[in-house]
């Protein structure tokens, strides 16, 4: 059996019952490292399941994905995924394999950011399509997800923005020069996301373009969701610029049409007076 | 403390560690019991936990929250949801009262509907908002969902249809009496959910309407999700009407546009023949 393992958010007991139980009956446990990292890294996932986990980096699940799967039809071999396995998309891939390979395979589901979110009062019901920011470049300074974002606001939708991890990266030079020598992880931080979304929006004020956001628009700055030191911080753009979360995961929600239970909420979490520019409009609340 | 602690989908174990520490360590353990159930109900869960649990209805949760906070602060408290704590809107209500009281609270995360619909195939990054479906009645038959899944279709997204349940439900005769007589549980079925929106497209259609949804649109079918006999069933909206997925709960999908991808995801759980009518256009699959 092939098992894909949720390993949720926060630190090693997150896991299920469920999952734990498999991961201590399976003769080959991987841990996937690239998508998404846990409070404590991997040496604390070992103590706490009393099994040696295998680093399964991108280059392992994209290019030997065989080898993961190797022998799985007469032992049981577990893929740990932080978070929950199909949060990210890549794992799709693995299943098509094993089926193809004639191997069953299990999914034990766990929280995710894409609901865990919900914690900091917003409606998931309410959320449109979720976008990924990632790290610009002198050279490659993507847009798409601001477009996103403006469309789901103007369908009333909050946005849930998934920010770049970088682990295991080569830079260009080492790349061209075939050196497997790699970069430190980088995580993007809510400061650095909002950061950009403002140069978007200042960029496209100065063209003259009608605006979907602004540093105004009310946001929440998410860290180490469902960590014991997570921190939730519901303020203006602008304000997230300057905001220092601490370490990583982070994430960002953009709000959209706020209902009155939502703004209730956020209040709790608020930066002090950045509710009092709600307006309520239409018999629901909305920021200006 | 007062814990909101999320039970996942599927049995008793796929509680947390976490959560399930929490469980043990609680005075008064609450059992939210309206907006979702677990295979195996009550019973099975206080069997796992080795704890007796308390069962909230509609009532106790939104008449009588008082009783459940009481003294949270200084004994440990704990509300118990299907899925995530966050799933449902209205535990949102329970941590505003929480921290009005001046009682710490603290949120167990675990998998929902929301993010375990992800196995499918379908990547979750590309559903628009949720949609909830319920069961009509002689005199109420909504039908704001559909404008919704159209939307959400025209944007080339997922629609994941939440369907109704009813628990200790009063019959209008009972109600008007002030008898506290209740009437057996009912729970939306996937084909109960596809008749409801053949039903409006049939009628839309006559009177002339342009459609954003028709009975060949390619539609998921999700029955007991995380359980050990979960069902994927993909197959059109027409096709879904007579599909019989055995016990709650119930979801139902309606897919947008298609990433390869996915396409090969959900070829796995397809009826025969059901993919064939995919084409292929700009690069991307679509559902004629």
């Amino acid at each position: 059996m092939f098992y894909l393992i949720g390993l949720g958010l926060g630190d090693a007991t997150d896991i299920t019952v469920k999952g734990l139980r498999a991961v201590k009956s399976c003769s080959r446990v991987y841990l996937e490292a690239y998508t998404s990292v846990l409070t404590g890294g991997k040496e604390a996932l070992e103590e706490f399941y009393g099994r040696e986990l295998i680093v399964a980096d991108r280059d392992l699940v994209e290019q030997q994905a065989d080898q993961i799967l190797k022998d799985a039809h007469v032992t049981d071999v577990a893929f740990l995924v932080v978070g929950d396995p199909f949060g990210a998309t890549t794992h799709s891939d693995l299943v098509l394999r094993a089926v193809n390979a004639g191997i069953p395979y299990k999914v034990i589901h766990n929280a995710s950011i894409m609901n865990a979110v919900g914690c900091c009062g917003l409606q998931l019901y309410r959320f449109g399509e979720t976008v990924s920011l990632v790290f610009w470049t002198d050279t490659w300074r993507p847009e798409s997800f601001y477009d996103r974002i403006c469309k789901n606001r103007e369908a009333g939708q909050h946005t849930l923005c998934l920010l770049d991890i970088k682990v295991k990266e080569q830079s260009e030079e080492n790349m061209m020069r075939g050196k497997k020598i790699y970069e430190p992880p980088r995580f993007m931080t809510v400061a650095q996301a909002a950061d950009q979304l403002v140069q978007i929006v200042q960029r496209r004020r100065a063209e003259g373009e009608t605006l979907g956001l602004t540093e105004d628009t009310l946001c929440v700055g998410l860290a180490r969701l469902g960590a014991d030191d997570q921190v939730v911080r519901v303020a203006t753009l602008q304000q997230l610029v300057s905001c220092d979360l601490g370490g990583p995961l982070h994430s960002l929600v953009i709000t959209g049409q706020l209902h009155p239970l939502e703004v209730d909420m956020l209040q709790l979490s608020a930066e002090a007076d950045v509710m009092k520019n709600l307006h309520v409009l239409d018999g629901s609340t909305y920021w200006s």
